[in-house]
């Protein structure tokens, strides 16, 4: 990893993992055990991409991270509670995240999706709440959120149609609107509220619009490519870029979206430096 | 049911019907399936009472409802989600929710729980959307809404205490906390949220938060009652007035915290006649 980009992340996850931890009820308060799971499922050493996605876009515009902490913590949590409720029995059915029992299988299946509902609403809540912004670019950035984790497109959207190709397998085009949805709508609204609320102007928010659009499918693309390539076989039955287009073409898809979201920053020159080694880094980074 | 309170819901029912079902995705956008589900579970002959007490809380100090349609749609959004949820096998594992297959049942768990999901997050993304008041106020309403539905006392914490008491039998005072949390605080958010968006002075938003304290319980308490003596069985296991203080005392009680509430509105005079109206609704009302 480039040098600048990880003392960017040595700086980034302990503050966005102390503001999570701030903004996580407490093991103790009641009831204890949805507590024990939210902190549990979201304070287990994830490697925190959307948050410094957002804050890496927000440090563009803006010196000072503290007003844009709480902002990428609820985008984390929004994460955090769609890998609970993927995992569960009834969905992807997986006993294991990052190493270690997934939420269910360390509580009970109940708990695990109230977990879950509960990380959705204080998301919600913690941007409710903020007051560090002007309260009607606190609205956009809800709607933003709200439309990139829904049904319309958004992450759920994404894990229904995900769902459903395990059935009916999906074409190229199906492919790509699955891991536009479910994968990079997230990643692109993180990157585009952390411009936003920095303060982009309306003329560079559209070429962030069109970055955020390519990193956001390359994510998925290059995480179909680690999975087929890692032998982790968590991919088993699910439509992956690997699967419809193969390896070879499928790093070329990923390096060709990857260029054209470092293009469409070309014009804003050193200030975007971060954003750009974040791109070499998604690219080359390994699970 | 008074002639007035009657008309009232006759008005406000269709309206709040015909503005979910404008803000629900169509049955045929994709994908299908959730779409489908959401609407299934959320336009489905429901009594729509929090809605119905956002609006007429909201009607004190406005005569054009049309503003508080939206966001009385999204409370009613945030409950339907909570039937979903609450309805899955993992949790309090009900094939039939009002005559009809519950959620899971006419479709599958997985879209149940994604369905319950996107439900919840079109709600905070339609507050968010929402033009009709100042950006502050809505602020204010997203965070006392996520309050009420959430984990530290609110609708979540009350799933969950509910489900430990199944374990562990539930003193006086724990099931007082229960229902507080599992109904009191969302019914009593929805008042709240009409007045204070009808704009309601500040003095007045504190005896209204004595009527939303009280009905907020005495709702969940009446229900109890109404599952004790209707044979219902729905609530077996489940703590309950009647369970703890047997049936006539817990008349009492819900006739006395609905006295309470009552009281609280005294000094408004004329002005909250639908809301005193809605006292003897809720507490005549069968299941």
């Amino acid at each position: 990893m480039n040098s600048e980009l990880s003392a960017f992340f040595d700086r980034a996850r302990p503050a966005i993992d102390a503001t999570l931890s701030q903004l996580l009820p407490s093991e103790t308060a009641s009831p204890q055990r949805i507590h024990q799971a939210m902190r549990y499922s979201t304070l287990d050493g994830g490697k925190r991409i959307r948050p410094s996605l957002c804050i890496a876009a927000f440090s563009v515009y803006r010196d000072d991270w503290k007003p844009i902490l709480p902002v990428a913590s609820a985008v984390e949590m929004i994460h955090s509670y769609s890998l609970i409720h993927d995992d569960l029995p009834a969905m992807d059915d997986d006993d294991l995240r990052r190493g270690k029992p997934s939420c269910h299988k360390q509580f009970d299946e109940a708990i695990a999706i109230l977990a879950g509902d509960a990380l959705l609403t204080l998301a919600f809540e913690v941007l409710a709440r903020s007051k560090d912004f002007p309260a009607d670019r606190m609205l956009q950035v809800m709607s933003a959120l709200g439309r990139a984790a829904g049904s319309c497109g958004g992450m759920i959207a994404g894990q229904v149609l995900d769902i459903e190709a395990e059935v009916t397998p999906a074409n190229e085009g199906q492919l790509e609107a699955i891991h536009r949805s479910k994968t990079g709508a997230l990643i692109g609204a993180s990157v585009w509220i952390g411009a936003y609320l920095g303060g982009a102007p309306e003329l560079e928010l559209e070429n962030i619009g069109i970055f955020c659009d390519r990193i956001g499918l390359a994510f998925q693309v290059i995480d179909d490519i680690l999975d087929a390539t890692d032998g982790s076989n968590r991919d088993e039955g699910k439509a992956t870029y690997p699967g419809i287009h193969g390896l070879e073409k499928s790093r070329d898809i990923a390096h060709h979206l990857m260029a054209e979201a470092r293009s469409a920053l070309a014009p804003f020159g050193q200030r975007v430096r971060l954003l750009l080694e974040f791109c070499d880094y998604l690219e080359k980074r390994t699970h």
